[in-house]
């Protein structure tokens, strides 16, 4: 079998700690399994930029370019809140979804039976949730140009970012979201703001096109995304997918994510186009969950998310949907169990550490 | 005492049923009271499209401008959903907000204690919320130009929208944000996305400069805008005003309503600068909730969010506090008491009609 090349990007804050786990149960899979990863490690974010002054460097780009897949922890925290835009923390994973083409973000939102209780919205309205945010990644009004600060004198400034999206972007976004609607409950709503932006006009139009032309066994609805927003506090569990740009997408993944009862919890996958000739995609798996600089290295992080990651990068990136099926269930089982790391505790639970948490899993794995 | 003008605009849907008890209540007034409010009425949305072409005639933005307030319901409906992008019903409220330069938008989250349970969230989340988003409402992507969508040609096309901020705008809707947190509990929280977004940078500096110079003693927070989004969710009560920019204003403050369990209940005020003169602010009241072309002339509509409005136009247009405080003392009361429209229906209450429901307010107030 071919050697699976990972490369590592822990980051900051919590980052390293969630890793950790994951570099745990790589071991594992390779002795008892002989799974074949091979792991190279560089830096991201703030620790990144106090080792030579960029979010990331080109060599460790480089590097995240040529692997099969990257492992991305968390970046930033408040000791480089004040370093230039242009090189802060989070300069680096942009960097990298840019570079790598990664414009398909995959954000399940899944609300595990054993903390459904712990969820700020109702038991009923949340258990048994399970949707997925499909999110453009790569356009919008995070990249578009201009993107600037300009000085207009008498002590004015005007700050300006641009919405943009093309007809071809639309498209392999949506085509994405089809496509995973169909090994789910085919069903898929797109989220705009068609009635106040042009883009969000040419967005619905696209959507329906790439529908009619290729996707019309699945069910589409359309929903403004401030309403969108509000029906995912009210009643989830309509949705199966929500497709939609990078702006809307990252408040509703967030929301969506809180609504689970912990974003402790909860792994993405952010892919690129296949290839033409290999059809393998460039692929970067993360946690929902930031660095977390106030638990940092305390020991106390969940690294669920992280591992929960690592099950997206078994099933999307090397086909491995055995592995990746037990690993999810390794980590229901042990929340079954009464395992809790402090942010998802609950009376009557145990509280463990994350690296007994990460030994948990492993062992049930 | 001089005329009040009032210039109403019901629209589209149930914007003309929750108007109906608006106008009973007024001619209550200036019965009872002597409150001497002069009504004038016109078309905006839909309606005023299928009239004259236009989503607001220049003879009614005229008389909109030349009121003292206006009173809006709500627009749109599947009916208009294929009219021209420039004059679909939304155009028409655009219009309103941009001509009268209503920047500062107020939306009030307030969950009253009889509506607690019929929140998504756990009752001891929202109740005795009551929280104020204070939105900047004629800037940012949904106005900024260009504005387009470009034919590039080989079937691709280009949408656009601009997102942009000057410091003059930050400053002045900061200010509000401030002067109303000064009447409540002090505490401002500022949202953006300054990690991604040039104008989010700006936004932040020009709300820590206004905060140093003239409003040091309220508590200001600033927060990531997702990163806000989950904890509305998550704690709402930790939030006294939020203030953001349009955008963001909408996606927030659309969960916001929600969280309250119902947004058949909440209220909005437009604002626009005092006028150096007359020290007069132009402004426009509306309910958040849209015109539900669904339950539309059934009778079943909830007014109490166009009434509540309503009373934000006495205390913030005509200075009524005591009118104000006493008709929102009437909404209480009518649900103490267990009266329900439809959509905030429970066990055990009373369902009554749209016309009941307005009657039993005026009755108690
Ligand atoms: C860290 C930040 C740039 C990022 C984003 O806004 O996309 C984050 O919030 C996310 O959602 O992945
Ligand atoms: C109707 C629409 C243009 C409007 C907006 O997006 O501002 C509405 O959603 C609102 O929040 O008032």
């Amino acid at each position: 079998m071919a050697t699976k090349h990972l490369f590592l990007l822990p980051g900051d804050g919590i980052g390293p700690e969630a890793m950790a786990e994951v570099k745990k149960l790589i071991s594992a899979m390779n002795g008892k399994l002989g799974s074949g990863f091979a792991t190279d490690e560089g830096l991201v974010g703030g620790c990144a930029y106090d080792a030579h002054g960029a979010a990331i460097s080109d060599a460790d780009m480089a590097k995240a370019m040529a692997a099969d897949a990257v492992l991305f922890g968390a970046v930033g925290g408040p000791k480089w809140d004040a370093v230039p835009y242009e090189v802060r923390p989070e300069a680096g994973l942009l960097r990298l979804r840019k570079d790598m083409e990664l414009f398909a973000n995959l954000r399940p939102a899944i609300c595990y039976p054993a903390l459904a209780a712990s969820s700020s919205l109702k038991q009923e309205v949340v258990e048994g949730l399970d949707i997925l945010i499909v999110r453009e990644l790569t356009g919008g009004v995070y990249f578009g140009e201009p993107k600037q600060i300009i000085d207009l004198g008498n002590g004015q400034k005007r700050g300006i970012d641009t919405q943009v999206y093309d007809t071809f972007e639309i498209e392999r976004i949506s085509g994405v979201a089809f496509e995973l609607a169909r090994t789910r409950r085919n069903h898929v709503t797109s989220m705009e703001k068609r009635n106040v932006m042009k883009s969000g006009v040419l967005w619905n139009e696209v959507v329906t096109q790439t529908h009619k032309a290729r996707y019309s066994d699945v069910k589409l609805d359309h929903m403004l995304a401030d309403a969108g927003g509000m029906q995912l506090v009210r009643w989830p569990k309509q949705f199966d997918v929500i497709v939609t740009d990078n702006l809307f997408g990252d408040m509703l993944s967030d929301i969506a994510a809180m609504l689970t009862g912990s974003i402790g919890m909860l792994p993405s996958a952010s892919l690129g186009a296949p290839d033409a000739k290999t059809k393998k995609r460039k692929a970067l798996y993360e946690p929902v969950h930031g660095s977390a600089p106030d638990i940092a290295g305390k020991g106390i992080a969940n690294p669920i998310a992280m591992i929960a990651s690592f099950a997206m990068c078994l099933r999307y990136s090397f086909g491995m949907v055995d592995e990746a099926d037990r690993l999810e269930g390794a980590i229901a089982a042990v929340l079954e169990q009464g395992l809790r790391t402090k942010d998802i505790f609950s009376p009557g639970m145990t509280e463990v550490g994350t690296v007994e948490m990460g030994d948990a899993i492993i062992a049930k794995f």
